[in-house]
C-alpha cells in the first residue's frame, strides 16, 4: 500500500509499541518507523529484529521531523511527556497514544492546545509479555482499537490514526474518552482488581499447598501477576469510574452473600443467570 | 498390574466418573468396571468407547456384587443415594465418592454406620466438558486427589481407594473433611462465586459491546459458565466455610477500595504484593 504517513515515531518499544511498529511497517502503512526507548539493549533488539527502521533514546530529538507520533509508554508517563513532545514535533504532526485510560491524556492534549491533531487510542489487546521481544505483527488482527477524538479533532488526523490501525488488521471504534473510561473500568480495571483482591484474600487465610489450587483459581487470578506500577497508575487516573465499578461489584457481592446465607436458592439462581447472560454476551 | 479390586461400580458416568473408570481400567487396577447412569445414550457411548465393561440404569441392582462403589454423581445426589447403596451393596464393599464438598457425605456415611469402609475423595481436576464423551484416561495424571477418611476408617479400605487413584497417576493427599471443605472454600468455591458476581455486576451496568471485553475479563470470568445447579448445591452444602471465605474477600475488597479512594498508593502496593505472593506460591 502507499504509506499513510512517511515518518512515524513510536515512543516506547514495549510489546504494544513494537507490535504496532512492525505491523504497520509490514503492511506498508508507514514509510519509516523510528523506535524510541530508554533501554539501549531493547532498542538494538528492535532494530535487529526489523521491527523499526531507526532507533533513538531521545524522544524530543526523534520527533523533530515526525508526521505521526505514537506515545506507547505507560499511561502516566504519556501524560507527563505530552507537552514536551508537542513543543518538539512539527506543527503538522498528528499525535496519538495507546493508553488504557483516556480522559487524562485527552485533557493534557487540550491543555497543550493540540486537541485538533491529537487522537487518543487504546488497543484492547496484549498479554502479560513485555518488551520488544514480545512484538507480534498479528497482535491487533481482529482486535478492537478504541479512538477517542474530541469534537474539534481534525477529520484528516482522525482518518490517519484510523487508517494506521486498520492496516494492522484492527477494528476501530470511536467514542468519547469519558465513555471509554467508564466501560473499561467495568470490562478491564474491575476484573484486574477483583483478581488482586481474590489472591490477597486467600493469602491472608494461611498457607495452602499449591496442589490444592485447581484450574478455576488459576484462570480467575491470572491477572494477579500483572505489572503493579501500571495498575497503581490506572487506579489513580481512572479513580472515579473504577470506584463506581467497585461499588457495583460490592453491592452484587452483598446480595450474593445474603442469598447464600439465607439459603435463598431462587435468589442465588437469579444472580447466576444474570452472570451467565453477561458471559455469553461478552463472548459472542 | 494385578487388579486392586475385581468389580467396581461407578455411579454416574459424567466426565469424572467415566475418566476414573477408563483410567483405572487401562491401568489394570480394576477387573471389571460397571458404569451406572440415568441416560441410556450416554451409557451406550461409554460401553462402545470401551470406558466400562458393563452398564446399568439401576444403581441398587448394579452394586449387589460390588467390591468397590464409586459415587460420581453431583454432590447433593451422592448424599441422597448413599443409604440405599449401602443397603444394596455387599457388607465387604468399600465405598468412596468424588464430590467437591466432603463433610455432608462423610456425615451421611457415619449415619449409615459405614464410616469404617467409606473413604471420601475429591479429585481436583476436570474442566467444563461434561458427559462420558469428555472422558480422558489422563485426566488425573499429576493432579491432586484429596481423601478424607475418618479416624475409624479401615486401613485396608483407605489403601484400596488410594491405590485406585494412584493407578490413574494422581497424587493422593489425606486430610479431614472439615479441613478439605475450608480449603476448597478458598481455592475453588470463592473464585467461582467471585466470577459469578463479577459477570452479574458488569451485566447490571448496561449493555457493553462484546468487542470491548478483553482477554483479562474472559479469563477472570471463565467459571461463570459452570453448571448452576452444581454450585447452588455446593453453596448449600459448604455454606459456613463459603461464607467465611466470602467475608474474608469482602474485608480485603473494602481495604482495596479505601486505598484507591484515598490515593494511598503504599497501601495499594501492599495489597498487590500480597496478591502476587499468593499467586506465585499457588502456581509453584
Amino acid at each position: 500500500m502507499t504509506p499513510i504517513v512517511d515518518r512515524a515515531v513510536v515512543i516506547g518499544t514495549g510489546s504494544i509499541g513494537a507490535s504496532l511498529a512492525v505491523a504497520a511497517r509490514k503492511a506498508g502503512a508507514i514509510g519509516c518507523v523510528v523506535g524510541v526507548g530508554r533501554g539501549r539493549a531493547n532498542l538494538i533488539r528492535a532494530l535487529e529484529a526489523g521491527l523499526v527502521d531507526e532507533v533513538s533514546q531521545d524522544p524530543l530529538a526523534a520527533v523533530a521531523a515526525a508526521d505521526l507520533v505514537v506515545i506507547a509508554t505507560p499511561v502516566d508517563t504519556a501524560v507527563d511527556l505530552l507537552s514536551g513532545l508537542v513543543a518538539a514535533a512539527p506543527a503538522r504532526a498528528v499525535l496519538t497514544d495507546v493508553g488504557s485510560v483516556k480522559q487524562p491524556i485527552v485533557a493534557a492534549a487540550r491543555a497543550c492546545g493540540i486537541s485538533t491533531r491529537f487522537v487518543g487510542g487504546h488497543p484492547i489487546a496484549g498479554g502479560t509479555a513485555t518488551g520488544a521481544a514480545a512484538a507480534d505483527p498479528e497482535l491487533f488482527r481482529g482486535r478492537t482499537v478504541v479512538l477517542t477524538p474530541t469534537p474539534d479533532a481534525d477529520p484528516a488526523a482522525c482518518a490517519t490514526v484510523r487508517a494506521i490501525w486498520e492496516a494492522t488488521g484492527a477494528i476501530v471504534l470511536e467514542m468519547t474518552a469519558a465513555r471509554h473510561d467508564e466501560i473499561l473500568a467495568l470490562t478491564s480495571h474491575l476484573p484486574q482488581f477483583v483478581a488482586f483482591a481474590l489472591c490477597a484474600s486467600v493469602a491472608r487465610d494461611g498457607e495452602i499447598a499449591p496442589a490444592l489450587f485447581g484450574s478455576g483459581f488459576r484462570d480467575t487470578t491470572r491477572l494477579a501477576l500483572s505489572d503493579h506500577e501500571m495498575w497503581v497508575a490506572i487506579a489513580r487516573l481512572n479513580r472515579g469510574a473504577l470506584l463506581r465499578a467497585m461499588d457495583g461489584f460490592s453491592s452484587l457481592w452483598s446480595e450474593l452473600r445474603a442469598a447464600i446465607a439465607a439459603n435463598d436458592e431462587a435468589g442465588l439462581r437469579r444472580v447466576l443467570q444474570e452472570a451467565r447472560a453477561c458471559k455469553e454476551r461478552s463472548s459472542s
